[in-house]
């Protein structure tokens, strides 16, 4: 499971499958999310979709209405066309009840949205758990708007349905699990959201041919209503069996990594993740849990407690164009997705070796009759090798080599070629 | 009990009470201590005063002879008064013996004491557990003294007596108990101490009009003889009950905030008083148990053990006025009174509502059909209920409020209310 | 244990024996070995040596053949003698295998070794498991070689034989031992290494003038190959007795302290040798144990786990002259040598004084009565006595004096006096 140097290859491909699924229009429930997944589908043999009818509790919630939309428009005073849901399905409140109705520029302020301190972008707004109805537009435009008599008409639809979600289930030599989860219910915008799914993708194809110690879960669900359905029907499941999580969303633009641990802070996925970002990014942005604010949330609830965390690019919140139209294509890169990519993929390669290892001699092994060691002695010379001597002089069988490549100072995954040259010449075993 | 507002129009009462109180002549044992306490008795209903006898064995010390001092005067070779006790009543050693003798001013020097550095200051200087007659003086006049004979008389009395001190016990719904202390052993002076006694007094006074959790032990006790006497006689009755203490003193001026902790530093109590000053006063002085010197030195002792710190204003030995006749009615106010009558109401307001909470459902709870979160979801739209969501997500049954507050960086009074509210809707419940 | 005031006065007197021994050519095994232990054994009555034979398995090596020297030379093309073992034993390779050859200077190169950084330098070569020989000289010297032929002749024997090591075992009034471990393997030269042997042999003569609480075991070995050795005879009966050891090398030169932790970083023997140089030397240079590089690597290793530190001068591999022939008699100095022996006597001052103490009395003793604190109390009075205070707080019969006087900042052994006191008093008493 060492094999990511195609991670950077498949930039160009992510990249691609994020511009088609650009025009989708999704939300937490309805056909966007379907057309969304059965793109993905087509990348991931073996995906499966679930649908939950609308009315189902799970937990304390309730599986909404599904919605779908086929056209809205705002028409002004004189009949031209003011906003137009075909131009960008920002343009209406995510959720909107349809309506067809007359009113003055006064009566309709209430039910616009924009940004006075962007007043080129749309906002992104939603009302999923209150009826609302409401245009989104630039703050350029809504200044312009002339007094008189508008039109608004969204040819939406409320009714029962479902929620729709789909989950891969990868089978390793162990029954415990990790998660990798990612979410499907944003509208058009490219970092907040399409990166965190099709990164999940190529990670997942990557699994895929690859030889696993652990196995693996991957969602792909609307955020918050979404994994809570997902937590609903399999925490029980997932409870005895997960050792680490991560939440994918933000991997797309090319500005900075960043981290947001788990509730707990000190699980293995916590370690793995900021032991990678420090290696490969040492600039890394660390977040706390109070900054938090996507499905770890659900995740990292108590009695929840799945140990989940996210790395990330730019995270949600923390960019100007987050939650707007200007998150858009341009905003990430091929380079991008590939660097966080690569960054998941060592981060899995950081579990998957993971093992508590014991050196089966007592004082320093005679590394030299083995050809590891130089045989002549002078100033210096142990220098290519001393990462290597440092790691047996920690194999005690009481750390992880993770805890171990941290207090060497070493990324992880260079010590791997020693770890296995060692173990065949019975220098090191794994130990419990 | 969460009715503190009161408590800065509690500083010119404060006041007035120490203004009152300052001309009494107190020292470790006789009639000024036992003024005082009928003074405070006047404010608190229910304050019991004991009367311990000269000679019992308390622990490895003695209860000392009573001291009573009725006038001293020194008289120079003029037979003009030099010093004299009705001036001031630093004037005399504490616990000078009696004397009637004259001398030259050669004889006389090592019976006065004076501060070089400070000339015009008074000095404090007691010999409580050695024989000794002296006067204290500036160090100005000191200088001026001509050479020739003096008299030096004083009449005061060491006889067989009594130690007095006073206990106020107020129940709780539990029998765990906070102890207040404060002493009341200091003449003449401002900060430490006339403060201490004050402020414990309106502190119990808001005690008693408010429900209790906790019981509440307040005592009012000469320094170190009387709470190594009161611990001799209540030690074990107070050992399985106590779960925070205070020991109230230097609480009178308004310069700054400081805080001394327990010998252990990480109980209950320090925590609430760390917490507190962190968030009114933010650059508050953190000493170290090395920095101790008041009763806290007995509360903490091994094997007493008592979880007692201190909230003090300027603290003893800090400041250039300490354990001199600057030490008075100016250099104490009722802002600074008030000021550390609040921190302590904080405190505990801390300690009482601090709780181990869970919350009751999986997942975070649907707060928006409780009307406790907005049904709008924009940019940054989440910001007001923040600190709820914060402390809903730390609600695992593993933390107390008060560590809760403290992770999400909030005070923690300013998240009762929502404790309140969610207990209300079912959403949380206490744990154990 | 607390007479190290003569500690300086051995400085010239060590200094004096490594002049001594500075000529003899040591190695891992032959007879410099000998003849160095034997003038250790005239320091130390009791000194035992130990031959172990060639060939003898040890853990995971083999005690090899035995190296003799007995001249070497390498003759230039016109005669003349180009290097000579008579003038500086440094200018063969550690275990040169005997030759007499003619060769070219091409060919010769490759068993020439020099500096050309440290172009007046010889430099320190060995070839213990690989059969080899070569010749070290300066790189000046070595850049003015002309073409031609050259006669290397070395006079050497590797045979079957032994490895030769010392030990003295002080018996002490518990079974519990503190290990002092140096090494005998280096030639020519003073920091690393003649120091480690003359500062050992100082420590062990003033050890047997002493009162001892730990038993000692005192060995001096060759490096790496001595201590597997001696640990694979004497591990058993090691482990469930060591409670702390020092392995002493670079104790020779005056420029700088160092200290050199155990793998586990916490052990008594840590804990000591920091408090030590924190007070002495509080600009000590503080390694990590990624920066172990002599018998240490042993004595910590997994399974082993002896709890063995190093206070050192300036530490091997941190000074330009480390194993070159710049390190020799001018680097060290007499009071170099008797700051580490002065170091490691506090070192072992401390282990043998450290108790769990208690105070037998609840709140403070009153100490004045016993003429221990002063009768007089007024501003700052009670300084002198501080220290003696602060110990009394904290001697509740958890905590060791050791972390007492850390968390106090006071040199341990100047608590012993009040430590002394206060037990004759019966107010101190030692736990468990």
């Amino acid at each position: 499971m060492n094999n990511f140097s195609s991670a950077k290859d498949s930039g160009n491909e992510m990249y691609q499958l994020a511009r088609d699924l650009f025009p989708i229009c999704r939300s937490i429930t309805g056909d966007g999310v379907r057309q969304t997944l059965a793109a993905l589908g087509a990348q991931l043999p073996g995906l499966r979709l679930h649908e939950v009818p609308s009315g189902t509790q799970v937990f304390d919630w309730t599986v909404p209405e599904e919605w779908n939309i086929r056209s809205a428009r705002l028409l002004g005073p004189d009949g031209q066309v003011v906003v137009d849901f075909a131009d960008h399905n920002l343009h209406v409140v995510g959720y909107s009840e349809p309506v067809d109705i007359e009113l003055s520029l006064d009566e309709l302020q209430e039910h616009l949205y924009s940004l006075p301190d962007q007043p080129d972008a749309i906002p992104y707004v939603t009302s999923y758990y209150k009826r609302r109805w409401g245009f989104c537009l630039t703050h350029r435009q809504r200044e312009g708007l002339k007094p008189g008599q508008y039109r608004a008409v969204i040819d939406s639809s409320l009714e029962a349905g479902s929620l729709t979600y789909a989950e891969l289930l990868l089978p390793g030599e162990s029954k415990q699990e990790i998660l990798v989860s990612s979410y499907v219910c944003h509208p058009s915008m490219g970092n907040n959201e399409l990166s965190g799914p099709v990164v999940t993708a190529w990670l997942a194809k990557w699994l895929t041919q690859t030889k696993r110690r652990y196995s693996y879960r991957i969602v792909f669900i609307p955020e918050t209503i979404g994994s809570i359905t997902y937590l609903s029907k399999n925490l029980a499941a997932m409870k005895p069996v997960t050792i680490a999580g991560f939440n994918v969303s933000c991997v797309g633009d090319d500005r900075c990594y960043s981290f947001l641990p788990t509730r707990n802070g000190k699980t293995v996925a916590d370690k793995a993740a900021k032991h990678v970002l420090k290696h490969i990014a040492p600039d890394f942005i660390s977040y706390t849990y109070l900054d938090r604010g996507s499905d770890e949330r659900q995740y990292n609830a108590p009695g929840v407690d799945l140990p989940v965390c996210s790395v990330m690019r730019s995270k949600y919140g923390q960019y100007p164009e987050y939650h707007t139209s200007l998150d858009n294509l341009d905003l990430i890169s091929p380079t991008g997705l590939a660097g966080a990519l690569n960054a998941l993929q060592l981060c899995l390669t950081c579990l998957e070796n993971n093992e508590t290892l014991k050196v089966t001699v007592l004082c320093e092994p005679q590394l030299g009759k083995r050809g590891l060691y130089p045989t002549i002695s002078s100033r210096g010379s142990a220098a290519a090798v001393a990462n290597m001597m440092h790691m047996l002089a920690y194999c005690d069988g009481s750390r992880d080599l993770l805890s171990i490549a941290e207090t060497i100072d070493c990324p992880m995954w260079e010590l791997l070629d020693a770890v296995k040259n060692l173990k065949q010449h019975g220098l090191l075993e794994v130990v419990g």
